[in-house]
């Protein structure tokens, strides 16, 4: 077989998150969204090829590859499916490893930063009122401008608020302990799942926090400790999660920044 | 969103025609068959990619093509997946339509027929004992060459007990069944198991025959016929084709090359 290419492992990470399961109240193999379906999660993956090559080969800045993954991916009728991912993807494909990713969001621009928005805008992803620039207002880019924001410069904002902006200030340590979890739990499919329950377990979801609220998140992220202790069914989780629609999507997009990385240190997905 | 490529719909096809569910007695979105999982399909569809550009290029002939897609895909644990389907993918690819493949197809070389024995020999693909040019044996090699065959020649050979080498010959018949029942049944994922049903109870499935034998393939074209008459049901029905392990995967490679076409004219896969 030919060698994997780091656009061949963001991909293959792509389907191997989605398609896993049981994954607590996420999209997976046997659980779609009334919009949002597992074929648009996988077209998704294919669909931004050009744009993980663009970045495999560093052509442009992070912001203009981000923005050209949403736009290479926004052709169907699902929604959002992996604008957070591609957020951690892109400088992980541009930098190779998490040191290389960690140099190139310390590196990023202005330039970055605007068209990062642009993108934004063209996402139809969750923001909480008042807490951050709005992406709909064409006077935040010249904000962005005026007050010499780079793309790095936004995350930091974000940051406090938003777990995917939080691993380009961290040095990516939820990604580093998704990688770890996927090793720690063997090869295949199980892994991801077994990953999946531990970074949930870990820290309450932005996504769960942004859709409802705080508390919400934290009781899922207790409950899927208690998973992860043999307290709780993983199965009824699920379920419960489904029925009243927390779906921890930040979390996903980390366990695929994990996968990315795993991948690339030798882990066997099948 | 940037317009498809002959690749992109190729590989679109291909996570399509997997991911429907219920397709009686194949992996599906719901099953898998033991050594053989969704992640293999899917994983395969992505890994083809260098392949499917490569056909869309025209670069190489189609004998090459196909051994470099089996060669980019053979690097897991699941057995063949697609080799069926990039027999009828890559001049599809090459040609962009069903007329251009049919000239592909017709001006095929001796070299081409090398280059897919050799492809042959590197999948695990059921040959039926007797009938044919063995690809174990180098000396079918020297053979070929002696004879002059083209790769057309062996499709020719192969196509009265392969429906998938009979579509190299008659102008790909069944593939344009498949993308009009596709158009037939409306956008989305229903209409490639609706699609799947009327394949299969036009023909008994070569595969089936080869595994199972040609009354086993009957009777289950006949039961397809009969969920399409609304007198069995079609979960059971898959159901007992698992059990059987019944998998129909020459209608499944040739839904894929109808998929690629359906796409091609317009066909909404959301």
């Amino acid at each position: 077989m030919r060698p994997l290419t780091r656009a061949d492992r963001a991909q293959l990470a792509m389907i191997l998150e989605v398609s896993a399961y049981p994954k607590p109240g996420n999209v997976d193999r046997c659980h779609d969204y009334e919009t949002t379906r597992l074929e648009h999660f996988l077209a998704s993956a294919i669909l931004a090829r050009p744009a993980l090559e663009a970045a495999e080969r560093s052509e442009g800045g992070p912001g203009a590859l981000i923005h050209q993954a949403v736009e290479c991916t926004s052709g169907h009728r699902g929604g959002n499916t992996h604008f957070g991912a591609f957020i951690l993807l892109i400088p992980l494909l541009m930098g190779g490893d998490i040191p290389g990713a960690t140099r190139v969001v310390g590196s990023t621009t202005v330039d970055d930063a605007v068209e990062f928005y642009r993108a934004f805008g063209k996402t139809e992803v969750r923001v909480i009122q008042g807490h951050e620039l709005d992406v709909h207002d064409p006077s935040s880019i010249m904000e962005i401008r005026s007050r010499g924001m780079t793309l790095y410069d936004l995350m930091l904002f974000s940051a406090p608020r938003d777990m995917v902006a939080r691993e380009w200030i961290n040095g990516f340590e939820m990604t580093r302990r998704g990688a770890d979890l996927i090793h720690a739990a063997g090869s295949g499919q199980q892994a991801v799942v077994e990953a999946f329950l531990g970074l949930l377990s870990l820290e309450p979801d932005t996504f769960v926090i942004k859709k409802h609220g705080p508390d919400v998140a934290s009781k899922t992220m207790e409950k899927a400790r208690e998973v992860r202790e043999g307290l709780r069914d993983l199965q009824a989780f699920d379920q419960e999660c489904i029925d009243k629609k927390i779906n921890p999507g930040s979390i996903a997009d980390i366990i695929i920044a994990a996968l990315y990385i795993a991948l690339g240190e030798g882990w066997e997905w099948d």
